[in-house]
């Protein structure tokens, strides 16, 4: 707390001599912050766990994480920079501390995001540093640079300062995505083994397509729970894409999902609701108890979404066979999806669930 | 020291148990280590650094990681544990702890090397924590499995005990991959980015194409040293694969390269060098000053190599225009090629360098 007094208050008063060219640094709170469904308190909290309660505290914690959240701002500062706080964890050991609580920075070009740069967090001075700062990109030509700056996957973000050269213009950027479409799923969309943050394939979904989503990702946590039915049917929203089979075992599964389902339903009568099969696991490849409850897992899921759609018709099924590719190789530790398994699983779905889209006018 | 002699004492005399199962661990050094070109006195150093100097500490402690070393063995245990002891450093922000210091298995099915599950580092107990201890594979169906277990990427591995079901056996296994192909290169070659020690290109394209390769990857210190050449000259090897242009600025390729050719040459007359231009790297894209830097070094590494060509018919060029594919998408900071940079770069090189190594008898 006092060091965030301490940020703002330099934020305001200081730019920094760094070799020849001065820095100022500006609250980016005060640009255009997108990706909460709905609005929050806090400048980086997904969702307001003061309005919201889950009665767990992992699901909380997560629920306070900046994931698919992304600061959208223009400048024409020839570098950019950035001093952002997060929580003192270190990284889980199958993922990248940038992925983690670093930042990802894309700049439009020829109306396209193409990748320019990333805020490493410093891990050099130990798990209990929360403080980090960094470089983004320099040495850029002249002009303005249009920016989306996604922030950290799997942390807390308490402040973030972007650092322009004294004398550039920093202002917000509108948000160009369309509709609203809320991703909500495990530790699959909350792009644990993704390299950095803007490779979630939420993200890449939204960023290549243009579609404006959610990031509701809730790893290990995702079982269907009534609660998130309840958060889900607040949001005004287009379209739903669920990865909801990945967490609970197959008995969780039928005990949940007509409630689930239910609760949004009340809110959202002909909303698309994409339910994805979970991935076929790495982990299965020799491990037979692993095997049987996956297998009995993705039985349930398909189960429980074919009797639904007898009855409901905006309810879709993307089976999951080639998510993972077949070479055995698309996952960090045997479950999480590193970018080449996002890559392979963003081949499969993107035409899919563009197609059940464009149905709804949404495009 | 005092840990080590523990473990040995522990491995040798003590089979834990947990819960029904009891795990007998050994030492994985009996087993058959594979992966150092020149044999080295300590178990798991890729370089002797007593026999070769390299005037530069931070080399001298990449020499002594574990990269590209795999241990071989066979087992009819159903389940592989593991406890290892790593350095206390903690993982660099842009790669995984399971690729710094963790473990990698695969199991020969059908004739091909199938993923079967990761050991993973124990971050949560701080950076200072070195001893680590997991359960690598369980549940698997009876009968004997042939395993390669890749060792950590980019850290010293101090000491390594397997753990199998009491009563089983563990044996050593033969060394499966054909011929001898050194891959010397730099942080992309030490394989920095892959999710887990086996995926790095070295490991992939011996493990994909059953060929024995060494990998000699240094970090941000491969700039054509003689040192370096000095050490490849004493290799028993068929084939040289190199990725030397990523680290050296131009002014430096133009000053070490004929030197650090010529060493080679004088103990190798005939072995094919096939040498990759360094890709193009993702910081390019908005840094005019990166720009101009990445494309005077590769103007220079292209110079160089093509003038060698002229009175070398074993010298080989591979040019990197789609190392990294067109998206902006496969490296975890710019610079580094994750797995799917590694796998467009694969896709790429592999039909080229297998091309060439035919023309030599080496398939």
């Amino acid at each position: 707390m006092t060091r965030n007094l301490f940020l703002s208050v330099l934020a305001l008063s200081l730019c920094m001599s760094l070799s020849a060219q001065k820095t100022c640094y500006y609250d980016a709170a005060s640009l255009n912050v997108i990706g909460k469904a709905i609005p929050t308190s806090k400048d980086y909290t997904r969702i307001d766990t003061s309005a919201y309660k889950f009665n767990d505290a992992v699901i909380e914690e997560f629920a306070c994480h900046s994931t698919g959240l992304a600061v959208l701002f223009a400048t024409d500062s020839p570098f950019i920079k950035a001093r952002w706080q997060t929580s003192p964890k270190n990284a889980s050991e199958n993922m990248t501390a940038i992925a983690q609580k670093g930042l990802d920075l894309y700049i439009r070009q020829d109306g396209e995001w193409v990748f320019a740069g990333v805020g490493r967090p410093d891990m050099d001075k130990g798990p209990d540093y929360a403080c980090h700062e960094g470089t983004i990109v320099k040495s850029m030509a002249l002009g303005r640079k249009e920016c989306i700056l996604y922030l950290p996957l799997y942390d807390r973000l308490d402040s973030l300062f972007i650092g322009v050269e004294e004398g550039s213009y920093i202002e917000p950027l509108e948000n160009p995505f369309r509709h609203r479409i809320v991703v909500k799923g495990s530790s699959v969309t909350h792009g644990l083994a993704a390299s950095r943050p803007g490779m979630s394939y939420a993200a890449r979904f939204g960023r290549d397509n243009g579609l404006y989503c959610f990031n509701l990702g809730f790893s290990g946590k995702s079982k269907l729970q009534k609660e998130y039915a309840e958060y889900l049917a607040d949001i005004e929203a287009d379209a739903f894409i669920f990865d909801a089979f990945s967490n609970p075992s197959a008995e969780i599964i039928h005990e949940n999902f007509d409630t689930f389902v239910d609760i949004i339903r009340a809110a959202h009568p002909d909303v698309p609701l994409i339910f994805m099969q979970t991935e076929r696991r790495e982990s299965r490849n020799f491990d037979t108890w692993r095997e049987d409850f996956e297998a009995r897992k993705q039985a349930a899921a398909e189960q429980e979404i074919r009797d639904r759609m007898k009855t409901d018709r905006h309810i879709y099924f993307l089976p999951s066979d080639d998510f993972l590719g077949d070479e055995h190789i698309a996952t960090s530790d045997g479950s999480h999806p590193t970018d080449l398994g996002f890559t392979y699983m963003l081949e499969s779905i993107s035409p899919k669930i563009l197609k059940i889209l464009r149905k709804y006018g949404i495009k």
